[in-house]
């Protein structure tokens, strides 16, 4: 597999699965790790996608932790579509995942509404007109809502899940309220909730959420996620969701 | 002080404060105490209300914590509004705490809008068609939505609160989204979130709300507060809340 100029192969550490990433665009981080962890009770041979996939880290390690029959990534940035299909084609999962170069915001011309089991999805998290935008445009456009905002990455996902098809997405606390309320307006209801601290002592710092569409309302705080021990290494937990061969 | 039969006097360990609870009613519990200190950055000198006072448990303990100048505890049940105003007599209170005996259903007809600094509330937790109905009349208003549902609590907050005035609510986590979605609808807007944990390996069993009428949205999920260490004794935040001299 030859790689373009600015990118790198990155080994997962699980199941000798690999990435490639662009040195001056997003990387992969923490949280993309922590909403695949979150979302591997999806049923086999079940059919998702992954809304913004990005690098395919989210596809590709839920291919390695699930029996899901099919996950199509959906991304707007071509150059970001390639580099993911190519780790794709370099972990031999082509039959299994599928990326989809097109803008959530068209997702209705690409794809069949009601009709899938899941969706997983790691939004960009700034709104445009907050945070330093004097990033390059891969950058802008991964963390920032500039080709989609919050709204679109819901409505998407009410428009492709089935009937009590599950939502599974990681986000920043500070923007709760707006998630809480978006998920009511279309009907795709917050069943299980779960904090991450980077410490015990810090306030949250990731927020995961697992919603279901038209389901009934009764939501579950579940214990909190912590990153770092007091003396600033992984928790066991961290350990167990990275490798866990680490633990022992 | 002459106490009625089936009541009791509980001593609050804090500044000799005492409270009476009638053994067949509900008594206050751990969260009571919670909101109370989570509560405790109310203003020097600021005028609030208590929406559903109960035994004056909260109003109490924010008349020993914090300087402020006047609380109102609303209770619509006679009885408890009267055990609520002998123990505000009992703990030489009455200047600072006024029990006001209204539905806050009809709090238009007897509080002026935009007046009050803050709120502060623990609201009946159970939707009035869930949860055992075989309670004597007293615990069913105090447990359930019997009188008053969450809209009226938040509702009756926007009509007393002045503009930027803070809303503390104490409530269960399986109703967070609700919450949000009745701030977002009356414009008190949610900014520090606190979760509560038996133990930090158990679901979060309460959580703590501070809300501000008219402010921007950004909220804050602070760390998460735990009862119990896994020897099941009080952690040591616990113990500095009941009761500073505990803790050494």
């Amino acid at each position: 597999m030859k790689i373009k100029e600015n990118e790198r192969i990155d080994d997962l550490e699980h199941d000798n699965l690999k990435i490639i990433q662009n040195k001056n665009g997003f990387c992969f981080g923490i949280d993309s790790i922590l909403i695949s962890d979150f979302a591997k009770d999806i049923k086999n041979n079940s059919i998702g996608a992954d809304l913004g996939t990005g690098t395919g880290i989210i596809g590709i390690l839920l291919c390695a932790k699930t029996k899901l029959k099919k996950i199509y990534g959906i991304e707007i940035q071509k150059d970001v579509a390639d580099m993911a299909n190519r780790s794709i084609i370099l972990n031999g999962l082509s039959e299994k995942f599928e990326i989809l170069n097109i803008n959530i915001r068209n997702i209705k011309e690409h794809m069949q509404r009601d009709n899938l089991d899941f969706i997983v999805t790691n939004p960009p998290y700034k709104k445009l007109e907050t945070g330093k935008m004097n990033e390059n445009e891969y950058k802008i456009i991964s963390r920032h809502e500039y080709s989609a905002n919050l709204e679109d990455f819901i409505s998407s996902s009410r428009y492709l899940l089935k009937d009590k098809g599950t939502l599974y997405m990681v986000h920043r606390p500070e923007r709760l309220v707006e998630l809480m309320e978006l998920m009511r307006k279309y009907k795709i209801e917050p069943k299980k909730i779960r904090f991450v601290y980077s410490t015990i002592n810090k306030d949250a710092c990731l927020v995961l959420i697992k919603a279901v569409k038209n389901a009934k309302p009764f939501l579950k705080i579940e214990k909190p996620l912590i990153i770092y021990k007091e003396n600033g290494e992984y928790t066991d937990e961290i350990y167990k969701i990275y490798n866990k061969e680490r633990k022992s």
